[in-house]
């Protein structure tokens, strides 16, 4: 349990690391293949190409920098598969230039593929209304 | 997995017709006892008192049906927690009397809970913007 919390960690860290320097592409690797991305006001979505555009998209829509917290990671022992419960924060510049941060909570299934954990399932929403 | 799978689908049945009656304390027996709730623009709220006062207000605020459809729920052999991604429903009325359905997507950690599986972690968004 404490690798796989600790493999998790490292791969939030990776995760904002990434999406700070923009690449959607990057981000969007530390999914598995046929991962399921179920992001608020959007339909679900699943595999590397649109999980990729959806990162995109929003870094295009402003927001620079997203970091993950972890508050409770659970997995059977010898499974390969993982839940996490955390909080969010999106820090965002507005057409103006202004940054504001957005904080929120999460729910990821992760999966070791290959021996490295991925996210296999990312759900998310804000805790008030933008 | 077909019996935990099966046992998802009562209760989800079993949530949309407690919740039709307007039961608010009956939908959050349903629940473990310290089940974090992580809804749409509200902070993530956690045990039966705050989770009966979730859907009551929901309920007062128009909210009459919840359907729920599973999509895929994983468990790993013997254990005693599942993870189900599923899609949603509700039915609202408005204050003018009009119904109108928001649909949506969810994931739900279940924990068996001396015996009967109960959700322990359920976080949502609506599928386009209200």
């Amino acid at each position: 349990m404490k690798e796989i919390r600790e493999a998790i960690k490292k791969t939030n860290l990776k995760f904002a690391e990434i999406f700070k320097r923009g690449d959607a592409a990057a981000v969007a690797a530390l999914y598995t293949s046929d991962a399921r991305l179920l992001p608020p006001d959007a339909p679900m979505m699943s595999g590397t190409e649109a999980i990729t555009k959806f990162w995109q998209g929003a870094m295009n829509l402003g927001i620079k920098e997203a970091t993950l917290e972890s508050i409770d990671v659970e997995s059977s022992d010898g499974s390969d598969l993982a839940t996490e419960i955390g909080k969010f924060t999106l820090s965002m510049e507005t057409p103006g230039g202004e940054r504001v941060a957005q904080t929120g909570k999460y729910i990821v299934l992760w999966k070791r593929d290959g021996g490295v954990w991925k996210l296999h399932a990312d759900i998310w929403n804000a805790d008030a209304l933008a």
